[in-house]
């Protein structure tokens, strides 16, 4: 083994054991190198077999996984939730296998060798899929496209530094466990790791440990044909420590004390650049053709004879093997007996907190959540943006419910989910300019001008327990566009969130067409697993926070207004709200139904006075503030509101892209270009938002419809808008 | 004024005038301070009319703009399309009427001061919108969401690398301008802009200067909220030179020095770091409430008294500043007459280069580009994927049609994009590990993993000159949800771009959830001004590249599947694919329509086998590439190709969320859920795309319609897939 590029000396014990660099300096230097050689020759027979996947990665990292899952990582295979365990993160979520074989050699019960040879194959029920997936057992975090694992592994360290803050008492560290996480060259590149990577500087984030496998090759070759950056020092100057481990492929011990010196730090993350070569072993070592694609069987047996095993042979694991990795099973088993011991006895000492860190373990809210919520007759009755209705809802809440960790990318004067004595998430040495502090318990974190990382960052926190806490990010609608790949992982992984998404429509105004959504909608709307709750006052705002704290699987977002708008205390109501839709404003024979949301409900309402008072037509209104939710409606509630079959067509109102609303209505008043910089209200009227160019068109509607039958609008969708302004 | 932090010595003169240093040293001080005392206040002034708008950044970044339009830049306000102009791009956006009141006071014809007073107005015909847009004399690109600006940035100085490559000769340089970006603090934030920052440094874009509006202020208070890493180091290490200024409010002169600096780096582009204070001279001076409100009427006032102004004069321009800026206009005119004079004398040396200069100049494409498209005749007719077909097209294009810069986000091997001889756009001292090399000549792009950055950077390349370059991204369809801000952005400004997403649908197999796209396509069927284009074969893919192509203001994404699809010679016609849906298979008296879409058009064809074979049921097939170039057909096609009124139904069979198809369709065969991992072809049926689970739905509801009549299906959109996994 050659010489690591570090000295380290470590600082404390490690949790595995007080002697683990002693137990790896006297470990049989042999098993050691035949365990490197059959994992590696593993790898390449298990992407043989179905003759795809990725092996060059997975064979590279074989000696930090060894270092990892053997060394130096606290956690127990018999419990993989055990709640005080060492996170694992795949960044690099194609090299899965490399996981997955740690898994099986561990003894993680789900992970047999059947399993682990059903990578790559037809089966339905595989736990080995060709991504790391969250459903699975000791998989920590659903990975795959690049940049978003780091990015989750911030947020779960950021969960440790909190709950220990919150909870750890002297002589009780109830939680004080390491994110560990793998990362490629890839993961260096994408913006999204970039951003959480600053922000794990800034917030010295020292139970953070990035191990990048540094192999210098991705799908395009050599890395040096797109990126020739000093990585360390540009780590350094993000606040994080570096150490270099040269021989990566095979330096375990230097590994492992690099590992611990990182667990060791006491004020930063820390950046382990651990030189590799990808498909190490193989005839395409060191080439990107190692990267996707299995060897041939040439190249397995080539593999092999490099090893110096029997080509003949398939999918070698010896028992010397197993039983090298046999000690991990009970050390877990009996971490995981001293961390109950400790909570028992903190029990005793703290019987009101530990009844409160058992809530945050088994992620449950204060039971009376919903009583928190102002009642309808204390909201304001004059004209209210839906942003500050977020306000009146969310702050007492977030005052109360521990589980909150509110954040907003930079827009703190906008978004209003500033609680009285709220505290940051800070570094509690931080000493701002501007003279906010904070320390680690705080639930308020400021995620900057990086509304990707707010939403993938939040992943992690959401997934360090289920529940334990509930992250809410908040930004202007618009930037949820540059959050979407973070939205999509959450609501792929199952993880609730809630995303505060203000100054929605057109209606945002003079900042103009570059602030102002017009498609981003119907991404949400048709992402699975997802609300896209968009309330039209204070009412139906409290509707939505309640269909948002309920649904425990998935994530929300609430689209809300920058501007003013009317309070229907007559007709809304936060039941109706959280069927998705209801009707606002009845009329038993009425001529039109006028769907209204979100913000242009005031259209609705107004078009309807507008239709009885000029064109003696009489118009009921539904108000439609979440699609996802209103299809799960029973049959005949949903025919109930829409008025199935009936002859009066349905028209939605909304400045947005109409594209889903055919669902549900026969004609839309909506938007087909980009916006533009005017005042909310002229750039409503400039699109054509106005009661009277609205109206006209639907009375034109009805009355073609009573001449030609309501069948005249089956598959032919009407655009009623006929202001068609290009940009 | 204070000195500045360095001593530059730049080595070569200015195209300004050689003198441009003494004469910034002999130009009267008074009038210097005159000037920033003056726009300072205009810049309150504008703010406060309307009660609105950004003032902070403006006012503190008042001597930058001086350095840059009196002393540095070279263009002419009398032809904002000078072609060899220098490039200025305002990437903290909000702060945009800095830019205005300079185009103002150069004297652009568009800037009146009637029109820059209509900054935040109701005014339709505003030159003068929130956020600076294309469409408007001297504005390079339309910014406002952070961090794009500064990537667009970095295509534009690609393109001048670019374009001086190829057509500049010894004696002739037509093109050697330079690119100028203002950023704030949160441009160092958004992980686009930290990609582009890595790139613009491997690729040593020594003509790209970005000059840092270092206020330490966000809309949340101090930078070190959030922020706090050492800035300086981080562009170093990312391959940048590093200027500091430190008065940055005052130091004209140290300003001009370090950009003349940055202009004559040689192999580097330059960060120039200067210290200002946001709303300097107001009350609120260096606090974030300078940022994005006006400061009301007493803060104006107070304004002024600080700068030693009447405090009851409003919008003051005095002569004596409109004279000092008289010289720009008539120095820009002498510019461009002297570039005219030496594309004239290149026009004789090297006659044939100059009309290929010229025909990029005016973005003509080689005239006779639909004729390297390849006959249907030539095209496979076994099973092929559609990323094949893309390349089978694509690539003979590319290698003649100069305009094509094709790039790809790392994935190469996959994407096909790759001609014979292509060259890397690369340094020409780039050295690789893996061999491959380049020049700045060269039309082929490695972005790295940084999808995001690929889309932004691309919209600078296009932006350069109309038609001028025509860029072409790549990678895996779901990526391009990283990419979509930039994607967006391209859309708003009319830029041509063409994405090639390959991997589309879940027919991508065994990467799983993760990679299978499911909702993006609601995004990009919505987006204005965007062609989502998924065509089914080869013939096809030849129609969504003419469509492409042919689509000037208008960016494109070309959806191609991973694995093989049949080809339908007999029935797919790029004409029809032109038209955006098509009928693919007639069936006089149909029962029902099925809509095929892209690579699931082999469900619609195989179901329609299995309903005659089976159900003795007449089907008939209407292919369906584009909704958008779909809706702009006449109404007649459109309703010859859906049968209209006919009494069969209509249902589209396509692997994504069904949203916005229901304006086509009277039901649907989709998806719900995210994805699997399995092959693509167990994933297809694990989700019931199977010819023998889709006919008997449809069979059931041709059932229902010939019962219940076709009016039975208004208003109730139909999902016929039984298979309903939850994730």
């Amino acid at each position: 083994m050659a010489p690591s590029a570090i000295t380290p000396e470590p600082k404390e014990e490690t949790v595995v054991g007080p002697n683990v660099l002693k137990l790896i300096q006297n470990e049989d230097a042999q098993t050691i190198d035949l365990f490197l050689r059959q994992f590696r020759c593993l790898i390449a027979d298990l992407c043989q077999q179905f003759n795809g996947g990725h092996p060059g990665g997975a064979m590279g990292m074989a000696a930090i996984g060894l270092a990892l899952w053997k060394y130096v990582m606290k956690y127990s295979p018999s419990n993989p939730d055990y709640f005080n365990r060492d996170r694992f993160v795949l960044s690099n979520g194609h090299t899965c296998l490399f996981q997955y074989t740690f898994l099986h050699l561990t003894g993680y019960k789900h992970m047999t060798f059947d399993q682990l040879k059903s990578y790559h194959s037809a089966r339905y029920d595989s736990f080995a899929p060709g991504h790391p997936e969250i459903e699975h057992e000791g998989i920590e975090v659903t990975t795959g496209p690049l940049g978003q694992g780091i990015a989750n592994a911030v947020g779960l360290a950021m969960a440790t530094k909190h709950l220990a803050a919150t909870y750890n008492r002297p002589g009780h560290e109830l939680i004080n466990n390491t994110t560990f996480c793998m990362i490629g060259d890839a993961c260096l590149q994408e913006g999204v790791a970039l951003e959480a990577i600053q922000l794990a500087g800034h917030w010295k984030l020292n139970n953070l440990v990035v191990m990048y496998d540094n192999n210098q090759i991705t799908c395009d070759g050599s890395v040096d044909l797109c990126n020739t950056e000093d990585v360390n020092a540009k780590m350094r100057a993000c606040g994080w420590d570096v150490i270099e481990i040269e021989d990566g492929c095979y330096d375990v011990e230097g590994i492992v004390k690099a590992l611990l010196k990182a667990k060791s730090s006491t004020d930063k993350p820390t950046f382990i650049n651990v030189h590799t070569v990808i498909g190490v072993g193989s005839k395409v070592a060191g080439d990107a053709k190692a990267h996707g694609a299995a060897f041939s069987p040439d190249g397995v047996k080539a593999v092999k004879q490099h090893f110096g095993m029997n080509p003949d042979e398939h999918f070698v694991v010896t028992d010397e093997i197993y039983n090298y990795f046999r000690d991990v099973k009970t050390r877990g088993e009996r971490l995981e007996e001293d961390w109950k011991a400790l909570v028992a006895s903190y029990a005793k000492e703290y019987p009101e907190l530990h009844e409160e860190f058992i809530k945050r373990v088994e992620g449950r809210f204060t039971e009376d959540w919903r009583s928190i919520i102002p009642a309808k007759e204390s909201f304001p009755t004059t004209p209210t943006a839906s942003r500050k209705s977020a306000g009146i809802i969310c702050n007492p809440l977030a005052a109360k419910l521990k589980n909150f960790m509110v954040g907003t990318a930079d827009l703190s004067p906008s978004v209003n989910m500033i609680w009285k004595d709220k505290v940051d998430f800070q570094h509690p040495d931080l000493k701002t300019t501007c003279g906010i502090t904070g320390n680690y318990s705080g639930r308020y974190i400021h995620w900057g001008i990086r509304e990707h990382a707010m939403a993938s960052i939040s992943n992690g926190l959401a997934a360090y327990g289920k529940g334990t806490i509930l992250p809410i990010t908040s930004s202007f609608f618009m930037f949820y566009i540059y959050a979407a790949p973070g939205v999509r992982m959450g609501a792929l992984q199952n993880l609730q969130a809630i995303h505060i998404a203000t100054h929605d429509s057109i209606g945002t105004g003079e900042d103009g067409p570059t602030h102002q959504p017009i498609a981003l909608p119907s991404l949400y709307r048709s992402m699975p697993n997802l609300l896209y709750i968009r309330p039209c006052d204070t009412e139906e705002t409290a509707g939505a926070f309640i269909s948002a704290l309920e649904a425990k699987d998935t994530p929300s977002i609430i689209s809300l207004s920058r501007q003013n708008l009317e309070q229907y205390p007559q007709y809304s109501s936060r039941d109706g709200a959280q069927k998705g839709a209801y009707v606002f404003i009845e009329e038993e024979d009425a001529d039109v139904t006028l769907i209204g949301v979100g913000a242009e409900m005031c259209f609705a309402v107004k078009t309807r006075d507008v239709l009885k008072e000029k064109f003696n037509i009489k118009a009921r209104v539904v108000s439609f503030p979440c699609q996802r939710i209103f299809n799960k409606q029973s049959l005949e509630y949903k025919r109930d509101v829409l008025r199935y079959r009936s002859n009066a067509p349905r028209v939605v109102i909304e400045a947005y892209a109409v594209n889903g609303w055919e669902r549900y209505a026969d004609a839309g008043f909506s938007m087909a270009t980009f916006g533009k910089s005017l005042p909310g209200k002229d750039a409503y009227k400039f699109f054509g938002f106005d009661e009277n160019v609205i109206a006209p068109e639907v009375a034109k509607l009805v009355e073609e419809v009573k001449k030609e039958g309501i069948e005249s609008l089956r598959g032919e969708f009407r655009d009623l808008n006929p202001v068609k302004h290009e940009h």
